[in-house]
């Protein structure tokens, strides 16, 4: 099976490396022209000759990220299997559809205004009372295109310095902790859910996932699975699937966001779950049986940001693993992770002390359950 | 860190497979002329021309089988680090040297004589006892070039029918089974081994392996690792080695027969070790901190031998993982393997069962420990 991946970076290569051993091989259409795959057949740019080689060589096709044409998605629809649909990319290209399909089905978010202006904006940190948070409806990623409004008056300059045409916005809220969860529907209807992840972020970019969490009930896991699967369901989606939510003190979930896609707070499915969360994403759009999402031990995910490491400090480490993209440094860019294992989170969390005291720039882990 | 790999069959992808992460790239120069690795930049043939861009491709040189020509290996020596050494491959491509090399340090060995003559070989039938094994001293592989001497007056027709100068013979072992032993040695000295494997093969050819042996003692797995590391020492090797031995009722070891590189045997590390031989290979090349070697489950190796096998089939077990290589079927020809895994081994034997019905032309497994 020829798989076409839209864009080129590291979630297609690694989705790459995982479909190797299923017999796949890869094409990329990369429409920014930057791919850092490195591997299978890489395009670039988005005019008909580029589409129409990339489709091609293509049997069906999936997308690594979201911020895609869906006029091209649609296009590629119509000529051969596409995973997952359009209609999961619509969604999850805007802030407001999103909430309202979170709405929709009953699933807890913060509580949020859409605004088309700057006096809308002022107006609702009015209503949801400050702080709160305003974000661009469209293209969001790693904490582009948002800013944190600590009283009204902010309102005017926060417009301006985002810079879009409606924003959503949402109470501030005072959660616990950053979690999330990864399902996997096949083709088949066959549905599958990863331990849910702690997700740590910095500067709007993740830092550290671990996962399974120590302290998280049954219930909980449970209710986080509900949440996604109504999504699955509701978007008869197929694929890989992240939702990504705030815990509050009461053990209570507010879903914040999703990605229709692999994700990187999956990451530690690679070495720290019987199947990787790309592996399953391939078989989910092939149709074929989902492996196994069963965590094997406590895995923390620590991502490389910007500065890459000292190999030798990292695999000194005899059970971490290391995971890098080929990507040349840049200030914030993501260029690796390291997944670190151990028998049990307090091994985890003294093994992850040492590992981190090696990684450029890395914050303090803060997760909720550290013994 | 640009590695060369000459040879680029099932073993060479794997090896590229497990670098990647590492920040490896590959390039493959195929001096027979019929790659199958299909990632990183691919060479053929053997030619000046062939060997200059390969070796301009790469910072470091490796192999994927022992059946080089060690002049080839030797000029590339001359301008980059390659490992293992020329002598280890030497030793490899001759079983007398092989034989001589056990014995010089005290590692057991069927009785065995060398032999240039079908009168050569009649003698050494009735001096070591029907049966015997006869086999080329050079370029034997999976069961080609060998033949069972059931009787001294076979040797005339068995020296025939193998047709080479020189022959090793050996007294046929009434081993118990067959188990190997991979180890792993880096440029900077440090040295771990991996659980050992219980082989069977059918027809000259690997089907299944098993590790952990649930039934084999320390002292038996500390034996094996002195034998593998006076090897290692003896050749200052650099990279995974393997030794096949017998395993004879009482639980002593007989040396077989040793390969310089990643072995069908150790294909179980990718889903059952921590660390697999691939990129333990990879590190060791690169004088890079070995990774932890130790098994995480039992483990089932299943060779896909000549006839693919129905995906569906085999991943409906979720604990299964498909390893194709992108062969296409051919009588005899390793096209991929199936790595099992299961909490404990009698969980193992019955997944084995239900997988292996799946499998065409597999022979029941005949494992020593089966409960």
């Amino acid at each position: 099976m020829r798989i076409g991946i839209l864009g080129a970076g590291q979630l297609g290569q690694m989705l790459a490396l995982a479909g190797y051993p299923l017999g796949n091989r890869f094409s990329f259409l990369d429409p920014g022209g930057r791919p850092s795959a490195d591997i299978g057949h890489v395009l670039t740019g988005s005019d008909s000759e580029a589409v129409a080689a990339f489709s091609e060589a293509s049997d069906l096709i999936t997308y690594e990220f979201e911020h895609l044409d869906v006029a091209l998605v649609e296009a590629l629809e119509a000529k051969m299997p596409v995973f997952p649909s359009n209609r999961a990319l619509k969604v999850c290209q805007h802030r407001g559809e999103e909430k309202a399909l979170f709405s929709s089905l009953s699933i807890p978010t913060p509580a949020y205004r859409l605004v088309g202006s700057a006096a809308e904006l002022e107006a609702a940190v009015k209503a949801l009372g400050a702080p709160v948070v305003a974000k661009s409806v469209t293209e969001g990623y790693d904490g582009k295109g948002q800013a944190v409004l600590r009283a009204p008056d902010e309102a005017f300059d926060a417009w301006n310095a985002i810079g879009h045409q409606q924003l959503v916005v949402e109470a501030f809220v005072e959660f616990e902790r950053e979690v999330s969860i990864i399902a996997v529907r096949s083709r088949t209807g066959e549905l599958a859910f990863y331990p849910m992840a702690e997700n740590h972020h910095h500067e709007g970019i993740l830092r550290y996932s671990m996962a399974p969490m120590p302290d998280v009930s049954e219930a909980v896991q449970r209710q986080a699975e509900a949440y996604i699967r109504a999504l699955l369901d509701a978007l008869e989606y197929v694929g890989v699937l992240t939702l990504e939510l705030f815990q509050n003190a009461d053990g209570t979930l507010l879903a914040n966001e999703m990605a229709p896609r692999v994700h990187n707070s999956g990451h530690w499915t690679q070495d720290g779950a019987v199947t990787s969360q790309f592996e399953n994403h391939l078989r989910a759009i092939q149709g074929l049986p989902l492996g196994s999402t069963r965590a094997l031990h406590p895995t923390c995910m620590i991502n490389l940001i910007g500065k890459d490491v000292d190999t030798e400090a990292v695999l000194s480490e005899p059970d971490a693993h290391l995971h890098r993209y080929g990507k040349e440094e840049r200030a914030g860019r993501k260029i690796g992770h390291i997944n670190l294992t151990a028998p049990d989170h307090a091994e985890l969390f003294e093994r992850l002390d040492r590992v981190r005291s090696n990684v450029p720039d890395a914050p303090a882990p803060r997760f909720l359950a550290r013994p």
